[in-house]
């Protein structure tokens, strides 16, 4: 009523008060016009979308509406549309309780059914496709759904046997329990091996013992174990009879059915966070909890009634790599997500860029639309080239994890490492690159892209910190070539196949169209790959000559490992590119995926590392800018038409994607 | 008291099931040891505090004693150590109380006694050492000080006259009205000339009539306006029979004494954003509101009681310029506020990698130090000298602008826009790199650092857009050109008299001690300065030539433009680095900042244009970067005193900075 009361009075003011207005004013008035009149498209949008989507579209667009249509997911209206996101101003244990209840909802549409009871390629890519969109909503969301089936399911189902996953999976898919994941500890992230918590086995009882010794030993960071969690998977130094037998699971209770946190467990909070506030982090310490020998995941190992520690990996560092298994699918999810959150940034600024506008060239004359400025144009459209190329590597890393054989655990783990690394980080600079784009209004939360940058930041540290993945793919592409050197055999594998042919020859003037080839390309991207390598190689046996141990030399020589991990990754994604190209009949759609897919590559070898290492002399190196410059403009007319293609629905994006002005008009306040 | 009985509880859970600790465990457990039982200080981190603080030590030490010993500071114990940090976790109505109330505090205390009613070089610069020192415990508290005493104060004192000083200042300064700052609009952020907002003059009443005609013309982000100001300084195009004579700027009461909106004003709230929360954005629109003639402020422009426009100044591009004005110290205060978020985060990293450890070179030996890995010693210690860098060119900026005259007037503009560009970009990769270096750490508010990052996002964006300042750094420098050429003169001011010397030239060979030498690395940088400019020059010529216009070709050079202008502001800042080098004896002082001042200018050359322009060969560039390597080794043992200089009091880091371990124990919950 006050507020009608204020309503009405300003409106008497206004009438009462109303002077004509000033000749000059009704002409300089900004107004909204939607991009979409003054663009058109030139390729047919939807079978772009189906193409970088890759997969189950309908299902994602079913998932879309379920979320679209629900009040758990807080729709507001703000110039004539309707947005979905949650309400990032509510508390912490307001976020939390809603990321749940959101959970629940979708859990009684059926949204995750089969999740955990079905197997094979089509329910693991249907999986895959509705944690993209559950990530295009919303962070939290993702990261509580993705620690319950991926997490927690997934080690019930990597590192269990039989008699876990009858009891366990389908309750699990029917959140019958809540499960959670405790690995990290206060004192051991990354290193995990180094884990403090220890397991002891008690054969009179036939328990395991497992206790906290020290304050370092607690676990943090645990998803889902502040609130909500029922269950965990706890990851322990296994003691028996001495002996440290090195890191094993176990199941424990931690929460009975109403909410009480179980004897000899305590739980605390892991506080206020920079974002995922909806995801409820925690802490837990074990004071000798006991459970059942039944609860060791016993998959790779497991101890006898009688207290024999039987292994079917002789070798702990297998049997260490076995009980990481579950951790790469995670790192798969994440890598795919974080490409969706360039999307969804690109498809708001780039939207912006084409209404909005600042600065007229000359007086009198209409400012000029910001993606009409060269330099805007750079900004923005070598994103959208690195997001599609993103787009088809996701795909690809997708199909290699659920076609994956024990023979493609090696690939699985380099390709993993290397993609959620680089596509991690190029999604923060996407988003800021994004928010400084937008202005000030990239600042508002309503309008996610500034936001998007709080709550995705951790995917650069979290399930292997990048800089120490990317190491670990500078390592395996050292041991491949000092186990073909061995066998003086051919590479095979990793894509390294190159390595075998003569080295490539970069032509000493680059025509715009030896620029724009993809042989060429190709080239370029091997060439750096294939003497990184022999550098780093080089590099690392001088230093073990000079008497250094091969841990020390790894050290030693960061700075050519970071540059070949990036090296590799960049061929790597681009392969994927070449390849879905290849698949697309001549036409509209293959000619504008050609240019983004020149432009991707061209912005690779932009790198300093390509003038720093010679790759590319100073003139080709200037060239190669001048091309990008070139494309940039000629994609121009394209944006709209390629940022439609990332298919997020207008209610998942923002405000100023669309008409700002009316959005943020004193009707709407 | 449910709290102490689950821990009574937990304990004798824990007493009853006790079994004797196995053997491996106490070793295993990791301790907390304090950097400084490990490091020593080579120099007198006191004297190097005065340093580069510059200025108002005492005064600075005041103001942290003040905010650490008031409960409205929020101070909270882990750790055994307080510290004091606003609760990011409160709703953005309590945290804007919170910051009003510690205005409040400080007002009551004294802390701005004569910031606007005194006069002189004293009284400035012990503002802008207040204003930092506000900005280290929260960047509201720094911006809502900032909006009421610079912009709606520095608009008084800059744009006003006698009769406003004296109507005005005293009343800001004890805060009898609190004032706001409307320029920025919805549709016009950066192109402050194309606002909206009319004015015109009504010579029967003799009064302005003040009008927000469209939707666009919505005053937007106005800091104060949503909840507390009284009173703004409203930009507006002024009318005067018919002609547009361009922005003025007019005082206009918005709310009375009790806090009630004034008639024919509208406010909405801006809402919810990534930081910045404790500030009340909001925004207005004025519904022909009427204000006395008096209220222009008039010290370049006025209309007589009649309706006569007169201006001292006839030029609009001038009297336009003469109104941005007090935009400049705003620019200098974010400039050197961004130096000290680099600083705690900094602080805070350097000192957790060196308690925090991870993975051990051998099988039972202890784990490494962070900061022993050579490639955090990469990540962190250049930034340290980055920020010792900025910290000279911030005082360096400070002083140029308290000594200010007409003729400096260019000057200060061109350094300011340059400096707060790149002492904001690289605050922002500061900060994201520290982040990533403390880990998950980095993520909880309490530690500051990944918070820090959405607090201090705006700053890229506001009171200018850091691309625009940098063109227009680019412009300045080509009209200088311009006009020496002309006038066949030679170079003199903005530090360009290099140019008139021969090109320096770059040894083929670079040996280290050439590379630490502060001639070569001063030639390196005004090498490419020079080069830049007259590529710059060219380029633009040409586009000319070809007939394009002056602001078209402007707009297509944007590439050698930024380039440009990262060369400027490089060899600016280096030397002011090199200038406080020389004002120190010699000692273990001056070799530990000559030594940092190397590996600053060794950091620019690293940047890809050195190789990309050729003015570094391969095995040049190779050599730089080694060389960094070695310094960044050298410097290690330096850190915690490199740091500690800083003069961050402990209670303004985080808990990850000191004992983090018993900052997270149980008996911490």
């Amino acid at each position: 009523m006050d507020r009608a009361f204020q309503r009405t009075q300003i409106l008497t003011n206004h009438l009462l008060q109303f002077s004509p207005p000033s000749p000059l004013s009704s002409n300089a008035c900004l107004s909204y016009s939607p991009p979409e009149l003054s663009e058109s498209y030139a390729f047919d949008v939807k079978e772009m979308r189906k193409l970088i989507d890759g997969h189950n579209v309908e299902e994602r667009d079913w998932l879309f509406g379920l979320m679209r249509q629900s009040k758990l997911f807080n729709p507001e209206e703000k110039g004539g549309k309707v947005f979905v996101s949650p309400d990032y101003n509510q508390s912490t244990e307001q976020q939390r309780e809603m990321t749940w209840k959101r959970i629940e909802h979708l859990l009684e549409r059926g949204a995750f059914k089969g999740w955990l009871t079905e197997e094979g390629e089509e329910i693991e890519m249907r999986k895959f496709a509705g944690f993209e969109v559950s990530s295009i909503y919303d962070h939290s969301l993702f990261t509580k759904l993705g620690v319950h089936f991926f997490l927690w399911g997934g080690a019930i189902k990597f590192l269990g046997t039989k008699h876990h996953h009858e009891k366990w999976l389908r309750d699990t898919e029917n959140y019958s329990i809540k499960g959670c994941f405790a690995m990290t500890e206060l004192g051991h992230g990354s290193n995990v091996r180094g884990v403090e918590t220890v397991t002891t086995y008690d054969s009179n009882t036939g328990e395991f013992v497992i206790n906290t010794p020290c304050e370092t030993a607690q676990k943090y960071w645990i998803g889902g174990a502040a609130n909500h969690a029922t269950h965990t998977v706890v990851f322990s130094q296994l003691h028996i009879n001495g002996t440290n037998q090195g890191v094993h699971a176990f199941i424990v209770q931690i929460r009975d059915a109403d909410g009480n946190i179980c004897p000899n467990v305590r739980i605390a909070d892991c506080g206020h966070k920079i974002g995922l506030n909806g995801v409820d982090n925690g802490r837990i310490w074990f004071d000798n909890v006991r459970v059942p020998r039944e609860n060791l995941l016993n998959s790779v190992a497991d101890v006898s009634p009688d207290g024999k520690y039987l292994s079917s990996i002789e070798n702990p560092d297998q049997r260490f790599a076995a009980f990481m298994a579950p951790l790469t699918v995670g790192r798969v999810n994440i890598a795919c997500s974080s490409v969706y959150q360039s999307k969804v940034a690109l498809a708001i600024s780039v939207r912006y860029a084409l209404t909005r506008r600042a600065f007229s060239l000359k007086p009198n004359e209409p400012e000029v639309l910001l993606l009409d400025y060269p330099s805007h144009q750079r900004r923005l459209i070598p994103l959208i080239a690195k997001t599609y190329a993103m787009s088809f590597a996701a795909n690809y890393l997708k199909m290699l994890y659920v076609k994956r054989t024990p023979q493609s655990n090696k690939i699985i783990h380099i390709v993993s490492s290397s993609f959620k690394a680089t596509f991690t980080w190029t999604n923060m600079q996407i988003l800021q690159e994004c928010r400084e784009a937008c202005g000030g209004q990239g600042l508002k939360t309503e309008n996610r892209v500034g936001h998007l940058k709080g709550e995705y930041d951790v995917q650069s540290t979290f399930e292997g910190d990048n800089n120490i993945l990317m190491q670990q793919v500078s390592k395996a592409l050292f041991a491949e070539y000092m186990a073909a050197q061995k066998r003086n055999k051919a590479f095979k594998g990793l894509g390294l196949e190159h390595m075998n042919k003569p080295c490539p020859i970069i032509p000493s003037q680059l025509t715009s169209s030896t620029l724009r080839s993809s042989q060429f390309l190709m080239d370029a991207l091997c060439l750096r790959e294939r003497d990184l390598l022999n550098r780093f190689v080089a590099d690392v046996s001088k230093c073990k000559s000079e008497g250094e141990s091969t841990q020390q030399a790894f050290l030693m020589c960061y700075q050519l490992a970071e540059d070949l991990g990036r090296a590799f990754s960049d061929r790597a994604i681009f392969q994927t590119f070449i390849e879905a190209e290849a698949t697309l009949p001549a036409g509209s759609l293959k000619d504008v995926l050609g240019t983004l897919r020149s432009l991707y590559a061209l912005i690779c070898l932009e790198d300093a590392s390509y003038v720093r290492y010679g790759y590319l002399s100073v003139e080709n190196g200037a060239s190669v800018r001048r091309e990008i410059t070139k494309i940039c403009s000629e994609l121009r007319p394209h944006a709209l038409a390629l940022v439609t293609s990332f298919g997020i629905p207008d209610a998942f994006l923002s405000p100023i994607a669309f008409n700002w002005i009316e959005a943020n008009s004193w009707s709407s306040v």
